[in-house]
């Protein structure tokens, strides 16, 4: 799962994760079944967070948690067993107590949009209670904001 | 995974699929993973199209698949492992080439909402294209109709 | 997920967990996943387990865990999508530090054999060491010990 | 998820994917999912197959199927979240009719073994027939033969 990273038009990041649809992923209609592209939103999630030179694993050793509140996806076109896959990803907003994810995928290489979803996240302490996010990880979330 | 009708105030009928949280399902915050739903409102639609007296496997035999083309979830309030889950379910909308569902979760005897669903799926042939749905499907799904 | 205890031939119970095939199990064979067994064989240990009148997430909050350290399936024949399944288990062996389960997974009311099952645990606290099961819980474990 | 080829001491060769964990496939354990690791397995298996110059998608478009008729797996050490694991897999055994795998998985750069695995697959046609593997396949599959 290679992430890069580039420009947009308006000069902020957006991020691509590459995901292979394993045979587990696809279902007996022989294509990815529908839950799985939440999976792949959670690889792209990740692979962002990385980017900012913290790790979610390292958020969630500092206390803080990124609990899904909200998950949407569009789906139109059907993604195949073995097709090597782009997850683009861009944070579209961000306070203190949440943010919120959008992410469009297709076969890499290819611009024929698959499908495109959203997800909203609450921060929250281990115990589920919300809290509000620390300064130097609301600087490194930041700049990540862009629009797709 | 037991499944259950009752009638609503207006009289239309809504149904109950039950299911048990597995270890599989939990991650590492100890609560059920965000797109685990997805199947639980899979299990709810599989129940209620067997209470019009058809199955979805017996459609499919006849040639009508049901893709989802949008899956949306709001989520309040965590499940955990060893769970016995309510699924309730309504037909929202219906046409000859699309159908909505609602879902609601919650502990089963519990009032309390853990997380709201939707999903939409068009009708289409083994080929993924659009295919009206036939008269007898159309009769039996019409009495599914009814509102969350 | 039902639970049925009947007597084997020389006294000792057996268990049986039904188990439905949902979408998400299959893949593009149109046939269960192999991964997926594993999870039947966890409901049919958890379902077990209630039957002593406990359970694994009551012997979790005691401060015992099951981590798995062997676990191997023979696959004879394929279930499908919406099958029922009736997921029959056993205790093989027991000790103070580990327990054996056997699994047999057949279509309900069908004699035919689709997959044999094994899996081993090891007893051990939430820090991952071994920790030695206690005597209540071992008394009710051997009451499940029998023979496939 | 890369692919890397290496040279055995007996000149043989074998293969490591590289596997992210991801959030989903962790449980309330903090650990990997047992059953997950067949999965890592299967990835394993792909990218193993795409270095003969086939793939195992044109493997089934010329009407070959792997199915999986044994597996297992023993575990000693759990994988954690975002853990980046890298498979090693090995042809140990091939006929007209079966091939076996082995699999040993550590964390990337290190040495100490999570788990060691083992898949056999018949080569059947779509119907789940046995069929014997083709020439020009079986050359293929033949320079993987190695040991672990």
């Amino acid at each position: 799962m290679k992430r890069e990273s580039h420009e947009t038009q308006d000069g902020a990041p957006h991020h691509v994760s590459h995901c292979r649809v394993t045979y587990r992923m696809t279902d007996q209609m022989a294509v990815v079944y529908y839950s799985n592209y939440f999976e792949f939103f959670e690889i792209a999630r990740t692979d962002l967070l990385r980017a900012t030179g913290g790790t979610y694993r390292q958020m969630e050793a500092e206390g803080f948690y990124l609990p899904v509140v909200h998950a949407a996806c569009d789906y139109f076109l059907p993604a195949r067993y073995d097709d090597l896959l782009a997850v683009q990803i861009w944070v579209t907003r961000l306070s203190r107590v949440r943010i919120d994810f959008s992410y469009v995928v297709t076969r890499k290489g290819e611009s024929e949009i698959l499908c495109r979803g959203v997800t909203r996240h609450a921060f929250t302490g281990s115990d589920g209670k919300l809290k509000r996010l620390e300064t130097a990880w609301m600087g490194k979330l930041e700049k990540l904001i862009s629009h797709p």
